[in-house]
C-alpha cells in the first residue's frame, strides 16, 4: 500500500563528502556536501551540489579545483562543523584542529588526518535551480594504508566511512554485506 | 600514511537507483544506476550518470521522464539483473515477474513492490565523457506505509534499503546510528 508524500529532495543513501578548497587568500576551506556522486567513468569525475551563496561556490570557481574528503565516525564532528558553518566567518581547519595539506596535482587543499581523499580539477559545471552541478575530473586518489584490504583493494566498511540519511537527518556507519554486484542478477539469466 | 591509488571513480557510499522508463512501444525497461544522487532542493530533483549506448538513455530522452526506485535485500536478485542485461534484449519486467505501474506525474513506470519510488520529469542534462547526467525534477515519491516511521518519517533502516560498495562490487545494508546531523558539529562552535 503507497502514500504519496509529495516532491521532496530525498533518496537513501548519501554520501558525506567534505570538499576541500582554497579561498582568495589561500586559506583552506572545507564544507560538507551529501548531494553528491559520482558522475563519468571516462574521465573519471565526481558531480557535487553547491548553493551559489555558499563560499566554496565561490572558491571552487576561482581556483577550478577542489577535494573530496571522506570521514569516519572518529572526525563526525568535524564532518558536521563544516557543514554548518561558513568559511566566511571563521577558520574551519584552526577551529578543528585538522591538518590541511596542498593538493599533489590540483590547486585545492585534503585533509591529512581523513583516510580517504580525491584531488578534482573542475571539469565543467551545471546550473540547476537552487544548485551549481560542479563536475570535477579526477587527478589523484590518496588512500590510507590501514584501510587497504584484501586484494588491494579500498575497505570502506572497516574505515567505518560514513553514511548520511536525509530523512532523519543522521549520520550511519557501513552496513552489513548483503550480495554480490554483477552476480546476484545472473539467477534471472534465461538457459540457453 | 597515504598512498596514492591513482585515477579512479571511487567513492562511498553509492546508492543503487533502479531507473524506470518506457521504450518507444511502451514496453517498460529498468536499468540499475550507483552513479547518482541528489541535485537540487528547488526544484527538487536528482542526478542520474547514463552512458549513451544504454537503452535507457534513448528512453529517457523520448519520454523525457525516468522514475527511481530504490530496492531491498529481498530484491538484491532483481536490481542486479537490471543492471548486468539490456532491454533491446529481453523483457526485464517479464524476467523477474515485477509489476510496472504507470507514474501518475510522468511517462515512466515504477515498480510497486519496491517500497519507494520518485517520479522525475527530465530537467535538464549534461553530456560529460563517457556519461550523461540527466537532472530529474522530482514530481512525487511513494512510500509504502509500513516503512513511514516514528514522525511521519520513512524509515530507510528498517527498510533495509541497499547502498552499493564500488570497492568491492557488493550490495550491502543500512548500517547502524553514529551520530545527528547539524548537531554533532555544535561541539566546535565558539562560546559567545
Amino acid at each position: 500500500m503507497k502514500k504519496s508524500i509529495g516532491i521532496n529532495s530525498m533518496v537513501f543513501p548519501s554520501p558525506v563528502f567534505v570538499v576541500g578548497t582554497y579561498d582568495e587568500d589561500e586559506k583552506p576551506d572545507m564544507i560538507t556536501i551529501a548531494w553528491a556522486g559520482i558522475a563519468a567513468s571516462d574521465p573519471a569525475a565526481v558531480v557535487i551540489a553547491v548553493r551559489p551563496t555558499r563560499y566554496s561556490h565561490e572558491n571552487i570557481i576561482k581556483h577550478k579545483a577542489f577535494t573530496v574528503n571522506l570521514p569516519t565516525k572518529k572526525f563526525i564532528k568535524e564532518a558536521d562543523y563544516f557543514g554548518i558553518t561558513s568559511g566566511r566567518d571563521t577558520d574551519k581547519l584552526a577551529d578543528t584542529g585538522l591538518t590541511a595539506v596542498k593538493g599533489e596535482f590540483v590547486d585545492a587543499p585534503y585533509i591529512e588526518e581523513f583516510p580517504f581523499a580525491i584531488e578534482c580539477e573542475l571539469a565543467d559545471q551545471l546550473d540547476f535551480g537552487s544548485h551549481t552541478l560542479f563536475i570535477g575530473a579526477i587527478k589523484d586518489i590518496k588512500v590510507d594504508t590501514e584501510i587497504i584490504g584484501e586484494n588491494d583493494k579500498v575497505d570502506f566498511v572497516k574505515a567505518g566511512i560514513l553514511t548520511f540519511d536525509i530523512s532523519t537527518d543522521s549520520y550511519l556507519l557501513p552496513g552489513e554485506f548483503a550480495g554480490k554486484a554483477f552476480s546476484e542478477g545472473l539467477f534471472f539469466r534465461k538457459k540457453e
